[in-house]
């Protein structure tokens, strides 16, 4: 099954895919749902997020191999693979849908970074989880591109706007559920206007999904919606231009597409607002 | 004015104190709201964290001149002071209100240490602020124990858990709007089990609340109910242990109770859930 959430007359209305339609929902894939009359072909979707999570956490050191080995060499120090899941956090604020475009901020150091990645969709609430309890609280998957100024994590103490200004995480396109999706099989690949940048082994991820939910909710209670990312391999170069488009695709849970625009190019985007 | 937030018949409901009264509205201090005629003994009310953030920024590096010389000294290595703000996250599943328990996890190293902090309080949503804009955003100040447990700061790569595990974030006990509030006059003093732990002056903060709204808001949209730490001050000794109540005061915006319990003593209370 693929959720997703889209935007119909102004609001957030769940679905799921259905071939080439989508089909709304009245409720939402965490509780209870009914399956409505509506249908919106899926190509002509207005797909927000797959959902609003409470947190975002992520795999807070490189979690594959030559992710690692290409970390020390760009930063130049030794980046080791932690011993067990490390967790960072990303703002919630800063998430953005399929298709949405990534804002290149005005005082950019010009060095914005792809990360494809597999992302994990927690279904139910959960604390002091055995690994097979985790398992049984994931909804699904999808991808994420942890979107990094690379230039902002080498100068700053923390990597708050360095992976977290606005629009700096695209999640999507939707959350297939897990017996749908072998990680055994799957690639993941990122595409610059079309042409292939990284293709790497999904599940070649040192610390999985299941042990990084085990070690979060050791101390942190779980919630319906939270994501957990979970790291990416190889090189994030070449970096990102206004006008490229970045596809980042892991087999069997689609492509998730976004555009890069410039902040100076878009002076009223980003205005001061007030509600 | 003094927002608080209550539990009532098994719901949230925001109020403001008014002398020996909480005074319930319907609506809440971000957009509209009438006073009800309900009203509750402010020392009877069940008070909750004075808002629901969706996000928790803070201070990502030393604010006070004497912790920075405290920390460098506590962790034996060099702890400056940022010559800009840089911003850290607070995990919101970590908020706890006034008089809840801070539950010390099974596994601590010990070390548990409280931060007494000024925090300001978002009103209204904001992008790319002035300083006046900025400070023209702020609905109010409140108090955050930014609990720490010192030892998993000095392990992890992160500070994921140290900072953020299940009910290390006492926030409340209500929010004083700005105009009650005099900062430059204002002490801030940690007592555990009624003993003075550390007293020092508020206003010696390096980078103030509209430094860090202005530096946020470059990057990331802030919005009503966002809450901002602000650091503490000196040594954050002696540890904390199960028994011990700890209190913190900031002048002016009342005073912040915890007691502290270990998980150990009561396993019933974090036991796996499911919604």
């Amino acid at each position: 099954m693929k959720w997703c959430r889209l935007r119909r007359n102004g609001k957030a209305v769940y679905g799921y895919v259905d071939g080439v339609v989508v089909r709304c929902v009245d409720g939402d894939p965490f509780g209870s749902y009914r399956t409505t009359q509506v249908t919106v072909p899926t190509e002509d979707a207005d797909l927000l997020a797959p959902c609003d999570p409470r947190m975002i956490y992520a795999a807070g050191g490189p979690n594959y191999h030559s992710h690692a080995a290409w970390a020390s060499d760009y930063f130049g120090r030794d980046i080791k693979v932690p011993a067990r899941p490390e967790i960072g956090y990303r703002a919630v604020t800063a998430v953005i849908g399929n298709e949405a475009p990534i804002i290149l901020p005005a005082d950019t150091t010009g060095q914005l970074h792809f990360e494809g990645e597999l992302a994990g969709v927690v279904g139910q609430t959960g604390r002091h989880l055995s690994r097979e309890e985790a398992l049984s609280c994931v909804l699904g998957y999808t991808i994420c591109n942890d979107i990094t100024e690379r230039g902002w994590q080498a100068s700053d103490q923390t990597t708050w706007r360095s992976k977290n200004a606005d629009t700096f995480k695209p999640v999507g396109p939707w959350i297939t559920t897990p017996e749908e999706f072998d990680i055994a099989s799957a690639h993941t690949e990122v595409r610059i206007n079309g042409e292939m940048a990284i293709r790497f082994r999904t599940g070649e991820l040192i610390h999985d999904l299941a042990d990084h939910l085990v070690e979060i909710s050791r101390y942190c209670t779980l919630h319906p919606g939270d994501i957990v990312l979970l790291g990416t391999d190889g090189p994030t170069t070449p970096s990102l231009r206004p006008g490229d488009v970045v596809e980042v695709e892991v087999s069997g849970l689609g492509v998730l597409r976004n555009p890069v625009v410039s902040e100076r190019a878009q002076p009223g985007v980003l205005r001061h607002l007030t509600s």
